[in-house]
């Protein structure tokens, strides 16, 4: 039987989409959600993310009134979480069948020093706060606002790396961050059965975070890696990333709680 | 060759030692470094870690010149790590040639919760600090404090746990944070090719953190499956683990890095 066409009428909230992946995603989701369905499009940066949301109104889905609404705030905040919670509540209505969350929003760490340059704890709490603790509660909020029920299926999308899985030198924080990411959704499939969680690591992507992966890693070897990753070509587009999730969300074949890379899909 | 029979002329810096498994593996290591040597342990209580500084400064090596020095300190704060460091500091000396921390510390977490529960961002923040960034900087703080150098073997172990590994449900902080560990010490291992690093799963010891494991835990088939570890008498005694903690320091065979568990010691 080949996968269906569409993801149905969705909520789909998503995380750090002003740019990079999350803008992939939100632009993907768009073409695949039916009539009926909205976003809720999260980032720091309020221009880019409303540019977002100029283009996606006036796309096709947009002008055939897919809703896209916006929230211009930092998932590490408190407060942000509960406007992207009401602003989903706001938006959510009956006739929707799926709400998709993309936890996609993260930040690289400082990668010009090593583990033993951590000595600071102000900083290594904040980085775990922002990469850990805010895709845990925002989760556990949406989960909460939106109760299991026969008529809704719900998947979550935690937006992983290869950094989960194996440790690269200079990227401690990073690594950490992953890692304890893909636990907690395992945590989370292992406790929620009718729920759909997923680790998607979207491979190697051409985008700021490469950009400062390249110039600012601490440790030569991986450095070149990366820059000889981006003079060969060997970068991955956001769109093309995208395109592979999309293929897994439409699929939904994949067991919930695994990690699934990009160069597996 | 068979393993020294020592473990030299060692500082040994050990966290949550007033009791549990941090108590037996001061215990052991008191019996196993040599003349000249010396043990900070760190603990939130100072009524129980003065009473196993007593214990050990009373016992044989203790009365052959062990110097025993405690920190009464919550490791999640910024001054009790400074403490820490600088009474290693004052006891160092240059005869010692090797350096232990035990990352011993640790909190369960809220179990009566599953990952839904949490919504709650200064909990999981206070959780991952205490947890994830007071191991990550303490590490730092005392490689930077006793830089690499000839004469002196450094070793940092992680006090880890299955559920590095493998989700539990409604032990989501717990996983996630023992997850994130290993991970940041792996990192490390792969940054300082001179240190040795070694996460140590110990089992499922007959300790405080067991009965809260068993009377709080939410998930009912987790909570009976440590009873039942409990009432078959299946929960190790922190003096056998920490005994395979000692063959392993002793042989010194382990790859930097690894996570070794009790069972397949």
């Amino acid at each position: 039987m080949p996968p269906p066409a569409d993801l149905g009428r969705a909520l789909c909230v998503i995380t750090g989409a002003s740019r990079g992946f999350g803008r992939a995603v939100a632009l993907d989701l768009c073409r695949l959600v039916q009539p009926g369905s909205a976003l809720v499009l999260v980032a720091r940066s309020g221009a880019d993310l409303r540019a977002v949301q100029a283009e996606l109104t006036e796309s096709e889905a947009g002008r055939a009134g897919l809703k896209v609404e916006v929230v211009a705030a930092d998932v590490g905040k408190l407060e942000s979480l509960e406007n992207i919670v009401r602003t989903s509540r706001d938006v959510f209505n009956d006739e929707m069948e799926k709400i998709i969350l993309i936890n996609n929003a993260a930040s690289l760490g400082d990668v010009s020093k090593y583990v033993k340059g951590f000595t600071d704890m102000a900083e290594v709490d904040a980085y775990l706060s922002l990469n850990v603790s805010s895709a845990m509660c925002l989760t556990a909020r949406l989960l909460q606002a939106f109760p299991a029920h026969a008529g809704l299926r719900r998947c979550v999308i935690n937006v992983s790396s290869l950094c989960a899985l194996q440790p690269f030198r200079s990227w401690g924080l990073y690594c950490t961050g992953k890692a304890a990411r893909d636990m907690m959704f395992k945590v989370l499939a292992e406790e929620e059965p009718e729920l759909r969680v997923l680790s998607y690591s979207p491979g190697p992507l051409d985008t700021q975070m490469q950009v400062e992966a390249r110039t600012k890693t601490a440790d030569p070897s991986i450095k070149k890696t990366f820059s000889n990753m981006f003079a060969q070509g060997q970068l991955l587009t956001c769109e093309a990333s995208s395109a592979k999730l999309m293929k897994l969300l439409l699929e939904d074949k994949f067991t919930s709680g695994e990690h699934v890379d990009v160069f597996d899909v």
